[in-house]
């Protein structure tokens, strides 16, 4: 099986869209895991044992593991293993946003899918899908292309036009009708652009899923997410929560309350 | 002093334009080093003391420390200590390729700047000068943002037309009138595309120096880079050798070479 058939398996039987970012910034977690001689790990455990039910899939942003050295690639490293051990049925996404020369993603290929055992990385479309090869030619893996993100001014670049299109709408074009040759691919799309999100699912129709962040701390709606980015099976989405459910008071109450209203918009 | 006059400083003390990629990927290393137990550190140490002469910078393609895993890490972050106590004079970047939302890139940032503690780190232009704050504020460090890279599929998406422009001339010129605020900008200018570095330097003038990757291996010609790419005071280029020089049977000599052969150029 697929990884995207795994995630596609995980989606139907669990009746969710919803996907949890292990973003673990060490300076951010409660005291009682500070102390821990492994912090990051003993946080995502705690996380992950009182989230998983409602999941799909997990995300690393790998930013927060770097920013404590080795040894934070060391606890990502073993939080990977600890999922694939105990919850193997959940689709394991890097959000890495790399993208280098085809020599270079080579290593970066091996590094998120073979020695880290990632099923996903998302991956940033500037150098080109001949670049990108090492990542696209896996039609065991996926690769999220960034198509628009969530951050405030990413239509600085995304929205500059080509002809009478935007860029993200020629980025969603290429993944759609080129990169996409191994039907592995999803696309990056901001949960803060709901008018955007629609626009890209009526361009690629029901081809390809996203992976959409931005819904929580950084404002996006989850109601209009899924008014917006819905495809006619009303899937094709995997919207991630992460610093509104990892660091409040109570993250599995957090996440069931969305897991609720999600449940509640679509069989309305 | 800022990372950028240290750059500045050690080209005129040694009169050069060169840098050492140190891409070590670790399955390509002489079977000497690969028996070590810190192998990529080890064979940094012995290419690094037979090249810091003519250099002014190393730089340090994270991939190939990422694949090796935390012992990978480890060891990246044993080499820049490396040279940061015994070659403290030579600049240091790391070719990360990074570009999140701002919260994310606070944690790069730290990582790379603080935490490993380079001078300078590559970086992706797609998320827009708002995502890229935590480094562009950075007044002590050097923010290297890709204009134009070196790979043969690179015009794919950096050649689309904005009105009559590519892609790649409307990111040099933002860096240039808004992300180089604290002017401590570079860009990534690859020696492949002759015609287009000649075109960012006429763009931008004197004001931006290109780190310029893709002589050597991937076919770029070091006279024409230097025809094309020089500033008015025969500087403003640093050119980057990685596995024609480390994975040469005589590191120390291949780059003399180069370094005999630029100077050539430049003298007459």
């Amino acid at each position: 099986m697929s990884a995207l058939d795994k995630l596609h398996q995980r989606m139907t039987d669990k009746k969710t869209l919803l996907c949890v970012g292990l973003d673990s910034d060490i300076t951010k977690l409660p005291n009682r895991f500070t102390e821990h001689p492994q912090p990051q790990l003993s946080f995502n455990q705690w996380i992950i044992d009182q989230t998983f039910e409602h999941l799909a899939a997990y995300k690393f942003n790998l930013a927060f593991y770097e920013a404590a050295g080795s040894q934070g690639w060391h606890e990502l490293q073993k939080s990977v293993e600890y999922l694939r051990i105990h919850y193997p049925e959940i689709f394991l996404i890097a959000d890495a946003k790399r993208g280098d020369i085809g020599n270079t993603n080579e290593a970066y290929a091996q590094a998120l899918f073979d020695e880290l055992g990632f099923d996903a990385v998302t991956l940033n479309p500037y150098l080109g899908g001949e670049s990108l090869a090492p990542f696209l030619e896996r039609e065991d893996k996926v690769s999220i292309i960034l198509c628009r993100t969530s951050n405030p001014g990413a239509g600085e670049i995304q929205d500059l036009r080509i002809g009478e299109k935007p860029l993200w709408h020629l980025i969603a074009e290429k993944v759609k009708t080129t990169w996409n040759y191994n039907h592995n691919c999803m696309l990056v799309v901001g949960a803060t652009y709901p008018h955007e999100l629609k626009a890209v699912r009526e361009l690629v129709g029901d081809e390809l899923d996203f992976l959409v962040p931005g819904v929580g701390a950084q404002g996006g709606s989850l109601e209009e997410v899924l008014a917006a980015g819905l495809n006619k099976q009303q899937q094709g989405l995997l919207i991630n929560l992460a610093r509104s459910v990892i660091f409040s008071a109570n993250p599995s109450e957090a996440l069931s309350d969305v897991f609720k209203q999600a449940t509640g918009i679509l069989a309305s």
